[in-house]
């Protein structure tokens, strides 16, 4: 274990409530090495499927061995399990509802959190990413080994998400718009790999709204100033940019927007 | 003083300007080791009020021997004070505005914060919070003792502010929102202990503006999807959510507005 | 090279998006003793002037060794350099699209960022602040010697921007607003040495907009409550300010507005 665990957060409790500062008390009451990072706390309320691709797209930056603990935590209080796995020499933390989905087939050992030697003394019903969750990242954290956190369960007895996936036809790959990023860049479910499997061709076009953008870019920069792009962002999604500008108000564009890819 | 003693901040600078930034670099050239906390920087501007409230609950779960810096200070340059005291084995520094009230009667040690060899060299009259402050709990962080920071006060002597209580009579309980948190539940002035002073009965309704609530829920979990609950939250207050909704946007709520308890 | 160094970040990212906290996981996955510090993650995209008056404001405060990276970078995917800098013992980072302009005059050293081997293996034409940023701003906080991020250049050849001046007349101080912070106090290009080149006069009156203001306070609290008053403000920079309240809401004011000051 390294001498400064990491930690990451992702939540949906946003930055004015003191909800995040509190489980770090937590947490640096129990590993008082470790390093914590935030990953996001401005995931919409509830959305499991967002924090589930942020992280699925950010953990891999982080060193072997690095605690990611997600409390998109709708069901608090319920009979919902909490889960902790182990996936790619990471450690992973969350309810068990879906949010950790990218991380089963990978995983070499998943457990229940149920250890209350582990847990806060009190228990409250709404926050169990304070009471549970940040004291067992914690001590994971430290060096605990994952099977002390509760009894191991097969990954095909936990709750999973589909993930938002392109529909690759004979003359269309069709998708849907899945982030819009603080620069309005909308990112698609359609990925580099997707692109892959038609090959070559002389001339794409992408289909957003009314909206035809002819071939890809390979950058902002390549672009005129506002114009509407296509390219590979940074985590090879198809995205829908505007250099210098906002394309989501550009295009009046939503989550969940279709875009199509077809070509000549 | 631990190896790497924390100093949690509290303010009203929000995230967009350098100020809490600014304070770190403070603090760190002078508590190189010091590991920084934010509860929260967006208290709404000169909210002394919500960041007392906001402390008293997310203190205890740090460890002891934390620094707890609090800048909501509409005062600065003004002749108001700034306070240092220990609590319950923790620091606290804040300006003399009230905002540390919840820790004056177990108080143990309280200090004004005259002492200039802390200080920055240079005090500007608009930011105490970088030039006083931040260096004075960094100080304090790496194990000056308290009586160093200035002369000792009473607490007798400092402003109070008056925290919101409910009010108990025969036949109710009344109270007021204190705070809307990011889930748009609305925490009220009414706690735990006041509910247990009127004994167990059939029957409970929660009155919040046309609408009436019947009975506790012990989570979010227990409603139907959708459905307005009263709990107890995370910090034994009594609360009202919407089960994977906003109650503030539901039932058009505002900070100050009455909830009131009855029982048959 | 401190034991613990530190690294400033300053980018348009926003907090919703994972960005930051993936750069830094890579920094942490390089330089594991390094303490991290959000600048601002709240630039406006693509305010280069913004990024560079705020670092140039705040760097002071931070220990010298200090590597503080700016990933404002709009031109990011073109043929722009990134550059490093040493200047009065703290490091800088950024592209060289004239956002570490401030830094230029007393720089000791300025090379061009293009040793691979301290990239990620993959680059993306998107993102180089993960990519290459602070990979090498993580190296440079470990001790690695500015010579081998890249060839030495001058910084003749490196863009810089126009610093928001005031223009001084021999009836007149004439400046803009350059920056509203979360109070709404809204800070001017004129400075306190502009001031002092005028000498001492009897009276002073400011104007901005339709609103007049008769000489300078030394504080916030020395206007009466909502009254609108200037100042130096805690970088010392004139700031028109209201007691208690919005100067910029109270005078519809926004970035760039005249701001003069006349004598008599």
């Amino acid at each position: 274990m390294a001498n400064r665990p990491i930690i990451t957060l992702t939540t949906d409790f946003g930055l004015t409530d003191p909800y995040v500062g509190t489980m770090k008390g937590v947490i640096l009451s129990r590993a008082a090495n470790a390093v914590i990072v935030d990953l996001s706390h401005q995931i919409r309320p509830q959305d499991i499927q967002a924090a589930s691709l942020m992280l699925q797209h950010a953990y891999p930056f982080f060193p072997e061995g690095t605690v990611h603990l997600v409390v998109i935590d709708p069901g608090v209080g319920s009979d919902r399990n909490i889960i902790g796995l182990k996936s790619n020499h990471h450690f992973f933390i969350g309810p068990d509802n879906g949010v950790l989905t990218p991380f089963f087939e990978t995983s070499t050992a998943v457990h229940t959190v149920t250890n209350k030697d582990l847990f806060l003394d009190t228990i409250s019903n709404t926050f169990h990413g304070r009471d549970i969750m940040a004291p067992v990242a914690a001590h994971l954290a430290t060096g605990l080994p994952i099977e002390q956190i509760g009894p191991s369960i097969s990954v095909d007895q936990c709750k999973r998400i589909e993930p938002p996936l392109a529909r690759i036809s004979a003359n269309s790959i069709d998708g849907n718009i899945i982030n819009i990023d603080n620069f309005g860049n909308l990112r698609s479910s359609i990925t580099a790999s997707d692109l892959q499997t038609i090959g070559h061709h002389e001339k794409l076009t992408i289909s957003i709204g009314f909206h035809i953008i002819e071939n890809l870019s390979n950058s902002y920069a390549q672009g005129r100033e506002h114009e509407v792009l296509a390219l590979l962002d940074s985590q090879n999604h198809l995205e829908i940019a505007v250099r210098n500008g906002n394309a989501a108000e550009r295009l009046n564009s939503t989550i969940g927007d279709r875009i199509v890819v077809r070509w000549t």
